[in-house]
């Protein structure tokens, strides 16, 4: 199995609801620093898992649907808690859309999986992976 | 599949006994950078795998039971190589006696998977995980 | 010259006024990865630049009045842009205080000086120097 | 599942052939920091995945017959895209011959497999898992 | 004193003359992540020390003179070793220029220093440092 | 100003003396990733700080007098608190006789200073740096 991965980032603001949360419940923000990785069994005739140029321009198009915002008031997580892992589950799904759409190329159609991982400090991250 | 992970680190002092490790036979020491992933199939009604901040507890409280000794003196270790590798299994295998033991919360009892990532230096690190 | 360095977080909201600063004009946030590092010029006779634990705990202190909070909302920062630079400044100036006042212990008053970085991203930084 | 990694380095120029590589058809280069992962289902006897000190020496091996070269003229790869993905096989199976003759000590006959990462940057990386 | 530092990075090609450079004499390349950090000795009107937004793009162009190239066939470089130290430099000094132009923005005029480093790998690094 | 810098690491056991540091009274470890840095004001004509091949043998050959061994048992260190500060002095000054003695070339003697930077965990580190 052969991956590749992309680096990037996004800086929102939000809370959480829930006792679970403590003191995270009050409003408060976050540096993501956003890892996409893409599974592929065999490489492409060019000896690639996919076009890494399109990977970055994608996962970038992604992340700034949320970059800089306050993720408290975008309709997209409405009575949602934006926590790390649900993060990691929107923008691994938001990759698989741009994948089925053709925006990461025809041969990003034989991908195999996705996997997103957001690093929230130097001491905690989250990760979501998920088959195409 | 989702994943959290936290890190922490420890300190101690230890030997190997056996020609493979060479002069590591001598008594020594490292860091070890501890990272602790905690997977889960689905989230939990919060959106999240696990509480973090009792996950960072939680492994603060096994590696204090490390930090800052001579494992050669821990009767735990008696007769062990406290290689890597053991270490690695030692921390997840506590890690997982929490769980059952509801120090994570209730909700982790339904976490599917612990691995354990010790770095011994910026070049080398050793894995160990498991099911729960 | 001998320096001692340690490294803590923190994770705010807050936006900025001014046209520089574009669609940071928004609410988002931001994870504040912080070095302290202390400098000095000769060790003191424990051998040591500052004592470690009091210098991390210091360094927690203050930036716990800062974390998971909205910045735009204290008022220690009313009309004042908290970009990464001038929280480098504050958090400084905090660890001076509390050098003066003892709380890094006796031998701290020997420091000659303090510098904090703040790494707001794996591609942005910005850090503040001053003498004791 | 457990495993051991040790990571060291190489400096190369090389080519892509391929209009989906855009610029980088023309003659450049790159630094790949390689993380070579040995994975084992259970320790030895001492306690280890691998005698780390033969892993670290037959990765050093390996990267030696590509460091400091152009591999557009190295025979191995004529017709090839060097792309960090296949270089990531590449080596890898290198590794696995290496196992097999014998050079990662005899216990190592009983790994599971063997995962190879090549970091092209602080923003991309490609690897390549196999069985052994 | 202030600074801010934004990072980046370039692949390129080259070779050494001089039999201290060992085989680095042979044509190979590499990845240079690149900080380029701009100094101040007090903040602007807007809290900042400089532009990030611009400074990141100025360092961008600056090293897209470079990036992908095989530097033994740049005019710029004829008859000179394009060691990491002397790529600092001339990196130093093309910020510079630009800052002198104007296209950091006029508030860069006020800035004290720029320091740029290049790692070339996990192991080494070079830096160049000079006043405006 | 012009540096480079090489990194490699030791594994030591050690103890304190002094209540200042609790519990790091007791025999325990440390891996230090250690940052040899060596600056000098003008290159030499090969373009080079110093021959990169030797500053990291050199380091190589100072940290080998000190890997894997108990600190507490060395007699260079007897009655000594071997703090990250300390050693961080250590290694400069036996850099410093290496470049006097000649052990990193001719042209290393126009060395303007040399600093090393101890990391001792993924959260503190410390530095010395003195003049040649």
């Amino acid at each position: 199995m052969f991956s590749v991965t992309v680096r990037d980032h996004m800086m929102i603001a939000h809370s959480f609801r829930g006792a679970v949360f403590g003191p995270a419940q009050q409003l408060h923000g976050a540096t993501f620093v956003v890892d996409a990785t893409f599974r592929r069994a065999e490489l492409d005739p060019d000896n690639i898992v996919v076009d890494i140029a399109l990977a970055s321009q994608q996962l970038h198009a992604v992340l700034s649907q949320l970059n800089l915002r306050n993720l408290d008031e975008e309709p997209d997580f409405a009575g949602v808690n934006t926590t790390t892992e649900a993060l990691a589950r929107h923008i691994a799904d938001r990759l698989v859309e741009a994948i089925h759409a053709g925006e990461l190329g025809e041969g990003a159609r034989q991908l195999a999986g996705v996997a997103v991982t957001l690093h929230e400090s130097h001491v905690a991250w989250a990760s979501y992976e998920r088959e195409l």
